[in-house]
């Protein structure tokens, strides 16, 4: 397993999230580098809304999601909820829901819910064991997540070639911080580019500070230098995270991957996303569920506006990278091609690696 | 000719520059439309200093170099300047380095240079009548341009069809703005989508905020939405303006155009570029000289900074846009393919029309 501490501030366990009391802690990625903030969530709705608000991303909620259930069942055991499964399952609902492209957190409840089911028959719940028994199902769910991230960055850093300049989108989590850090450790150099992802900058203010604390050589372009880097030779890799993969093997993942994956293609430049495992009830691009958010959103950068208040913005949270656009996805199961994925995935919906992308 | 009120309050003549005594004022386009500042220059060098930092940018180095040799006219006229043809050299010389990749301003200033051997034999001044006979030149080129952005917006209003949903980049102009409201006024329902051209924002706070004032429907999106966009139909037609032209067909134009155009060709929307003529000496892609400026201008926006400060940037300030990805040229002589350019322009280097793009 690799070492926790080759992960960088933002990617320790419990900067993502943490319990406090009754209630958690969820380190707030919209000020970072700048400022080291959380927010103290003491509810799921809390807990939710923060999620909704862009507190955290990415990978962010799955964390998030897993320490909250650690809260509700420690909030059981004070008895300031119900002692009833409906406290679980409407809480699970309540945080799928807080942001929909990305299904790995409300996959990753379901799982969690079904092992619920199977400690407590009949779905009686028992508050003096609530605690013991949530948090082993969620350690043991951690312990898979870790060992996913292991698998994935083995592969990813086998993809690496020495001499390498790899282009990257928004923040792109455990499995593509790993890849770097052991293709490093084992000698390549590589130099990162790193699109500044607006409208939050998370390329400019969680990647690229993490890169630079990781001690990997990177850059920071506008998200429209990318075509041009590509162009002239500064990059000749390009590697995202996946906040959803389909069975074809198209992908969703923060917006501007459509265009830089179209790029790459034409500049002969490999596109590997990662993913734990694709949603299976997904079959295809056309039905992943693309979030738009406030078009005034794109109107402004770190809380100053960029237009006339009279001008309107369009936001698409996300892209939706078709199939063919993609080289490979890197999984716990080995680089799959997209018309790979349904095979290795689609006869095992309940095996354990079905727990879900960017996290 | 159009009617001078159907351009935006920024490109109007004395938006963009203006005599002021013995000096002149840009305004600042890096303020607006937050302020509307202008700088004020007391020499040709601080006016190639106010280029070069940005205060003006896109097509307002023309107006700004005409109104600078109006400045020095004056000044001469003043006894404040050697009354020697080398002065306007040297400040036609300092003016036309302050950007390079954009050769209009240079290539109207030598065509000034000549005008002025013309009017004075043997290259020797008279400080009694350098004022009227600079002004008499200038002029003329002045109602040239109008002429041109006529012609040209004629074309690219008729290129817009009804319905017709327009990507852009950075601040297209004179020329496109021009379509845009002839097609309005045409009775075409139009929208246009305006990227938003970071770092300095261009789209966000120039286009977007023009757009609204002259009653054109758009919306701004990020630079990482304009595949997203083509690809669910908000775009189906690209237009920008062309910093320079090479002889080729290719262009350089503001960064994000490249990756633009080619998305713009794989999703069959079509790309049209304006500019007022070629730059005959300038072969081919290649040949463009290309400007990197400081990477410490993509980290920060507004003022603010958007990364940590141990980030380092790296910023090409122009795409070149190969030949291929370009629909055509709308040029005063008409909407050129590509592969026209050479045949049009290479046998009339000292055309009236040879004032060059964006302006």
């Amino acid at each position: 397993m690799f070492d926790q501490s080759a992960l960088p501030y933002l990617l320790q366990r419990n900067t993502i999230a943490s319990l406090s009391g009754s209630g958690m802690h969820i380190g707030d990625r919209r000020y970072y580098p700048f400022e080291k903030q959380s927010v103290r969530c003491d509810s799921v709705e809390e807990t939710a809304k923060a999620i909704r608000d862009m507190v955290t991303q990415g990978g962010g909620p799955l964390q998030v999601g897993m320490t909250a259930m650690r809260m509700l069942a420690r909030q059981i055991a004070m008895g300031m909820q119900p002692c009833k499964y409906e406290t679980f399952e409407t809480s699970c609902t309540v945080l799928s829901q807080a942001r929909p492209t990305n299904t790995t957190l409300s996959r990753t409840l379901l799982r969690f819910l079904s092992q619920l089911c199977s400690v407590y028959p009949n779905k009686v719940l028992d508050m003096n064991t609530i605690v013991e028994h949530t948090d082993c199902i969620i350690d043991e769910f951690e312990r898979q997540f870790d060992q996913d991230y292991d698998a994935m960055s083995n592969y990813g850093s086998s993809l690496i070639q020495d001499g390498d300049r790899i282009l990257t989108t928004c923040f792109a989590e455990h499995s593509f911080f790993l890849s770097l850090v052991k293709a490093k450790n084992a000698g390549k150099r590589i130099a990162v580019a790193v699109c500044e992802t607006r409208p939050y900058l998370q390329g400019a203010r969680l990647t690229a500070p993490s890169l630079v604390e990781s001690g990997i050589g990177c850059e920071l372009i506008t998200d429209s230098a990318c075509a041009h880097a590509m162009s002239v030779g500064k990059v000749n890799r390009y590697m995202t995270a996946a906040d959803v993969v389909a069975m074809d093997g198209s992908l969703a993942n923060k917006t501007g991957t459509l265009q830089n994956a179209l790029c790459a293609k034409h500049y002969s430049c490999e596109y590997h996303a990662f993913a734990m495992s694709p949603d299976s009830s997904i079959p295809k691009a056309a039905s992943i569920k693309n979030e738009y958010r406030d078009g005034k959103e794109i109107c402004e950068v770190r809380g100053i506006p960029t237009t006339a208040a009279n001008v309107k913005g369009w936001y698409p949270a996300f892209d939706i990278v078709p199939a063919e656009l993609v080289c490979a996805i890197i999984t716990p199961k080995g680089v799959l091609k997209p018309s790979d994925i349904a095979r290795y995935y689609a006869l095992h919906t309940d095996s354990p690696h079905q727990s879900g992308e960017k996290s």
